[in-house]
């Protein structure tokens, strides 16, 4: 088998900053977890917020703290530094070589796409950001690694797409429809998934959007890890 | 501008782990920065090792400390840990947002090329890794970013490949090839350098080999960040 990932982020129009942080990192047992956090509000503060939760969990996850425990430290911490008057949604999305499982943390109301095959599943258990409560739970799903399973993970900012002009994209039927191609790539997926997202936002993307796919697929030959990223740089 | 950054790994032949850690992190005043590490031997150990040294660093550049402090740092780190008995060798490569540059830390003897168009320089002074001696300092250079700059970054498994054989890698004259191509993809430059290396150990590594190339590019159309990973699964 092999794990495709895929991250595609786009910034709200005219801020300085993404609100949203994603990290990819890799797991002490094996494997590797990506990381998102949307901070609330937007622009720097928000990205601060973000960062601080991001920075947390991945360090703790780098020490081999398991996903949830790394979740709730990162809403006590957020909980303690901002006195519960700051939030943040968090996603954490592992593939654990150790267990053989894909293990998805929410704190987001945002739900998460699952799709066996063609067959899309809904993960939208009640689940609140991090930051405002003491005793902030994530709900986690463990799933066993199979072909062609496909998770995407997104900010709330694909969901609000298009609420200047009162449309809206339906995200699973946008996700059936590339499903239904052959051997769709993660990253096919994610752009396409926020290239719809800026069109209703007529080219202005009215908050920070962050989508995350992972997918499960056949191997093909070599052993090479890879990873590439594209960064386009504000103009000077 | 557009910043293209490409990862290919390796583990060497017939081992439970790399030794080798690259994580790619987000600098808090905008950028990325690729943090390389080579534990010494290979193996379990040496992947502990390497992973103590990017935690470290990538923890730090987090909060917003320089490169070269976060070298000295993990030096200091792994020396106190290990009592001056272990070594890694450290690669920091940076896309500093807030200067324009791209910079090269280097605590590493292996070189780094750094090519402007298809001129390629030898980022080659004396450099020794890190762990083994209190105060050890990195070698720093920073690029102005410009238009078809290319760095490529590696660990010494890349030089040592064809040591079997008695035949040797010229990686100058392999870069110096790719770069003649239209608007080469870093991807494409680090696999065909991992490729080739592979090749010259008749498809068994004798080290772990990491490759990281960054390339400044135009920029072409969106400002969507991606990232995309593809990590072969060991059978069950």
């Amino acid at each position: 088998m092999e794990i495709q990932i895929a991250v595609s982020k786009i910034k709200k129009y005219a801020t300085s900053d993404s609100g949203d942080t994603v990290e990819v990192i890799e797991r002490p047992q094996g494997g590797l977890s990506v990381v998102m956090a949307d901070g609330q509000s937007s622009g720097r503060g928000a990205k601060s917020i973000s960062n601080l939760v991001v920075r947390k969990v991945i360090s703790l996850l780098a020490e081999g703290v398991r996903d949830g425990a790394a979740a709730r430290a990162a809403s006590d911490s957020l909980f303690t530094e901002r006195s519960g008057k700051v939030s943040s949604t968090l996603n954490i999305i592992s593939v654990d070589n150790a267990t053989k499982t894909l293990v998805i943390t929410r704190n987001n109301p945002a739900p998460v796409l699952l799709a066996y095959g063609e067959n899309i599943k809904l993960l939208d258990e009640k689940s609140i950001p991090v930051g405002l409560y003491r005793e902030t739970r994530p709900v986690i799903s463990e799933i066993s690694l199979e072909k062609n399973l496909t998770a995407v993970v997104f900010t709330d900012g694909l969901i609000h797409a298009g609420s200047r002009t009162g449309e809206k994209i339906d995200i699973v039927a946008c996700l059936k429809c590339f499903l239904e191609e052959e051997d769709p790539s993660p990253q096919m997926i994610a752009d396409n998934l926020i290239d719809h997202a800026i069109k209703l936002d007529l080219g202005r993307p009215v908050d920070d959007i962050s989508v995350v796919v992972v997918r499960v697929t056949k191997h093909r030959g070599d052993q090479i890890r890879r990873m590439s990223v594209r960064l386009p740089l504000p103009p000077i």
